[in-house]
């Protein structure tokens, strides 16, 4: 096996950003930590920032006016690995760089780079993103909090309205937070035109809040106990004009407002489009985690031993029970199907955020991507590092075994950062966006020559489509019978015919709701709700195979090529089988043809067995960053005050 | 609705056992603990122990003879809702009273209860229960500690023979147990009789470890860190030889060993029958955990709103949303039908335990029903108390709102007192031996006809079973279309289909493998491990439905019955539903059929969201139980020490 072929399919384009980072970060960051005071682990998680940022890999995302590097990919790879250390550091340098840097720089302009961006980077100014509130998280539009204009002392008024006002959850808020990016309805001549940003100071030098800002601590969480997340109240808090973080939207002197972007809904999206970095970060470290997991769990599966061995007087390595590969391969297939697809996002997106021209649609396909990828990343990294836990027994319960930490710390990904439930359906709207816009009123024939379409401009022409868009456009559904499960040409048009297949029925059905009736509107949404999720589902995962196959196709070595094909076709056919239920509902799956595909998940776990830790290896977790007693890493970390 | 009615048939046979237990549990003990010192929390932790030893409650379960109540139903009942209150109690309770003191009661004899029974009763006397050592969990038969007899001193010689031979992750141990029951192989006359249990001592009056006893502490865990786990190493430690446990296994002052029962697999099997219920109350306690996050869950789906509601000025309650119904209302229902088939465990085992006459068959069925029930609910309470978190988003995952306590402290019931991978194989070992014992070579026709007959002798004939037998007995698989997917027959029919189907398929399966080739005997049980797993997971299905059945034929009230009943169609679809797979491979279900199911789900789901706070009333869960603040339980308890 050529472990550097796979290392440099796998490591991908920010390769030399990866070797940083294994450089730089202390293997003792990856130990469980064995503090449970928060103060402690607070201090500890604030320490680790600032050494971060004296590695200058914080820096790398940023303009290089100011000190940055340009690096939006390498900065992207450097947070999702931190996803392999710690996780309480990976939301703190998240906050820190990914969203109150991001905004910044992102919704802000000259001025304001030239203030903050410097200080920001250095974490001399830590900094807060206050967006969520008590009462509205996931519906950003509908913030209270609000910025009034008051022109005769040029000034923002910042006011919590109510309590359901207060900004909440906020990282960097109940201790470090000297300044926060504050999100809030902008008021001015009496008119509001929406969530607009302003840069807000929350502290003094002395750490005091300042006058008319209340902080709270958000207190004990079920994990990531070392970022300090609190509330804040704002009570007529006035800062000057150019606190407005003005590039998508301006206020004069005598409080006139203009924006380069006419429709109040676009600006808002694009605004938050804009902010879409840490949403890939997200989904990146949750899908470090879930390889960190992994990599222990399979550590335990090989050595472990229980129960005699027919015939030897031995006792047989639990990796080798059929049920216990069935828990673990199929999840490591994943891992790497999810992190070919994570490498071609943060590719993608580096490629359109520094080449200069915008591109509206790329840009919203990359926002959809990257919703989609998150949503289904971080529930593939809470599941997976369950089963990890459960796999590993009572020693997996252990703190020292790091699997607790990792499930505790990751828990709340699939719901901060967009609530994955609802990134899905933004993922289906804008699946259906697509779909009206090029499809309008086409039968379903027409639907799936339009995905044909797509999926060939988008993505199979970097590959040898053979036949695969002739074949999707006489969708005919083929039987199973007829097709190698292990035929990538069939397994490719499996999901784009399940994709397919699903947007023109959620089209169909979306079709006939009447909107003049409201209620008669939300109850006709409303019951296509799981229908929107399956088709943002079978979406994602007809991209995350597409760059599965591209990564294959990037392998030198015949050995790499086979072993990951290998996985390929266990990460495929493990999803064919979870959703066999849909496929035999629509005709694309025989029964026998699903019994067929269970039993080829088996053969390929058996196959796949002997492989494990080599595939482990080819992931590139560094052992000494494990950090579990039970895969060698004695000694979990102290923190020290 | 008649609310009384309702909570008359979940409170069931123990009704007045619950009585004591809302009364005398403090609802500061619901609420989740701010401390995160373990220390402190272990501090707490005993002291909660001692004033629930002052309730008399753990005593319920003990011979009257010496002070208890011989109420074996009553104490389980008991130790089951310590699982809506807190689970490091419920935890500390069960190794005291559920292990350390069952296993005195069960494998001891007259003098040994006598002379613990009392003091453990009042928690006077600290134990543990020090069966699972570092390499040997599920294996216990594989145990590697000693116990010698010296017939010289008349004297038993217990040894750690080496490091996976420590006694590991033994609640009780690393503070405060004084005397352990230790599982050690009995060896006399320089031979093995296999597995037996002993009092050993570990610590003096002042806390220090007895000589020849290392003790160490297992440290920070993923929860329950208000249990204080430890490893136990004994070097040649000496106790007298009325410290074995003997009622299974005697060993005479000259070391001539003798047993009741000959047969030493079936010895082991009948000592450790004897501690089943520490497996019920984890079941049941799992399952009373996944309640209270309902509740906590509801409540927050019908107070929270988030997004415009078209057509209105108000805001969407998430609770009307089809995804979040689907998320909550199926577990709902699964919680109410485990919840009777936990009422039907407890009340059978409690007239077995206390009916005088033993009778293996019964007790084999028990034991195998109490496995699979614990199985089957500690996965629902992972799950559910997981979604429930999602489902409450960034409050779900603060400290206040306890599911994060829930989740972090009912994690590790899916993998002890029997990992749930090895206990669903050991159901469905019993249904293979129990299916050979009747059966023999029968063909598939008479398979069906066997289990028709079990199904109608233990469990239909107290219901109205019409027709259901003869319709089994015939064998073909009724198409879905024409049934009513309401119709209860009809759903009973289905799950006593599937099971009797896959226990068929495995017994076929398993006919053909040679015993003769160890290697090749391995490779073929491990082939059939899934289906082993499925096997169970559809007997378990079978018996929990039947005690659905048997709750709602118990109602008084129409609507009672009403309500219950649609509970039970959603439990029943749901779990056809997320079956599906099955049951269209197996030519059960059609792809229309199929689908219909999944609207029919949909359909329950909106049916009963109104009745969603009454579902929640029913459970019987004290509103100042549910302990979070989003749940209008304000004030996290502190401990007191």
């Amino acid at each position: 096996m050529d472990l550097d072929d796979l290392r440099r399919v796998v490591d991908g384009r920010w390769a030399h950003v990866r070797g940083i980072v294994r450089r730089e970060v202390p293997a003792e960051w990856c130990r469980p930590a064995v503090d449970t005071d928060p103060a402690l682990l607070r201090a500890e998680t604030l320490k680790r920032a600032r050494a971060l940022a004296a590695t200058g890999l914080p820096r790398r995302g940023f303009a290089k006016a100011y000190g940055g590097e340009d690096d939006i990919g390498g900065s992207l790879t450097a947070f999702e690995m931190l996803g392999l250390v710690d996780l309480n550091l990976m939301v703190k340098a998240g906050v820190q760089w990914g969203l109150f840097g991001a905004a910044l720089q992102a919704l802000g302009t000259s001025s304001h780079h030239e203030r903050y961006l410097p200080s920001m980077m250095t974490l001399d100014l830590p900094g807060c993103f206050a967006m969520t509130e008590t009462g509205h998280g996931s519906d950003v539009q509908s913030l209270r909090t609000t910025a009034t204009y008051d022109p005769a002392r040029e000034e923002f008024v910042v006011s919590t309205t109510d309590d359901e006002a207060r900004k909440d959850y906020i990282g960097n808020a109940a201790v470090d937070g000297r300044v926060a990016v504050v999100f809030a309805q902008l008021v001015t001549g009496g008119e509001s035109q929406g969530v607009h940003a302003l840069v807000v100071p929350i502290r003094d030098e002395a750490g005091r809040p300042c006058p008319g800002v209340r902080i709270e601590d958000c207190g004990l969480k079920g994990g990531l106990n070392g970022v300090d997340n609190g509330r804040l109240w704002f009570d007529g808090v006035r800062v000057p004009r150019e606190a407005l973080l003005d590039r998508y939207g301006q206020v004069a002197a005598d409080g006139t407002y203009s924006s380069p972007i006419e429709n109040r809904s676009r600006r808002f999206f694009t605004m938050l489009g804009a902010l879409v970095r840490g949403r890939v970060s997200v989904g990146g470290a949750a899908a470090g985690a879930a390889q960190v997991a992994l990599a222990i769990a399979v550590e335990h599966g090989e050595s472990r031993r229980q129960f005699a061995r027919p015939g030897t007087d031995g006792e047989v390595t639990v990796l080798d029970y059929l049920t216990h590969q069935r828990r673990l391969l199929p999840a490591l297939a994943t891992s790497y199907a999810l992190h070919f697809a994570q490498g071609e996002l943060v590719s993608d997106l580096h490629d359109v955020q520094t080449g200069g021209t915008t591109d509206d649609e790329r840009q919203r396909e990359l926002e959809s991507r990257a919703a989609g990828l998150k949503a289904i990343s971080t529930w593939h990294a809470t599941a997976t590092i369950q089963t990890c836990r459960e796999a590993c027994g009572g020693a997996g319960y252990l703190a020292v075994n790091r699997l607790v930490g990792l499930k505790a710390d990751s828990d709340v990904f699939t719901t901060f950062e967009g609530d994955n439930t609802v990134l899905m359906q933004l993922v289906a709207r804008s699946m259906l966006t697509s779909y009206r816009d090029h499809v309008g009123d086409l039968d379903t024939l027409g639907t799936v020559r339009f995905l044909a379409e797509q999926v060939k401009e988008t993505l199979l022409e970097r590959t040898s489509a053979r036949g695969l868009v002739d074949r999707l456009a006489t969708a005919a559904p083929g039987r199973d019978e007829d097709a190698n499960l292990l035929d990538r040409e069939w397994q490719r048009e499996l999901f784009a015919w399940r994709e397919s297949h699903v947007v023109a029925g959620l089209a169909r059905r979306l079709r006939r709701v009447s909107t003049s009736d409201g209620a008669a509107a939300f109850e006709a949404v409303n019951r296509v709700q799981a229908h929107s999720l399956r088709a943002a589902h079978a979406h994602v995962h007809r991209l995350v195979l597409e760059a599965f196959v591209a990564a294959i196709d990037n392998c030198t070595s015949d050995a790499t090529r086979a072993l990951l094909s290998r996985a390929c076709d266990l990460y495929v056919l493990s999803e064919v089988e979870a959703d066999r239920g849909w496929f035999l509902e629509h005709g694309r799956l025989t029964p026998a043809g699903s019994k067929a595909v269970g039993r080829a998940v088996d053969d390929l776990c058996r196959e796949l067995r002997p492989h494990a830790r080599t595939l482990v290896a080819g992931l590139g977790v560094p052992p000494a960053w494990l950090g579990a007693e039970l895969a060698g890493s004695a000694q979990p970390s102290r923190s020290s005050t």
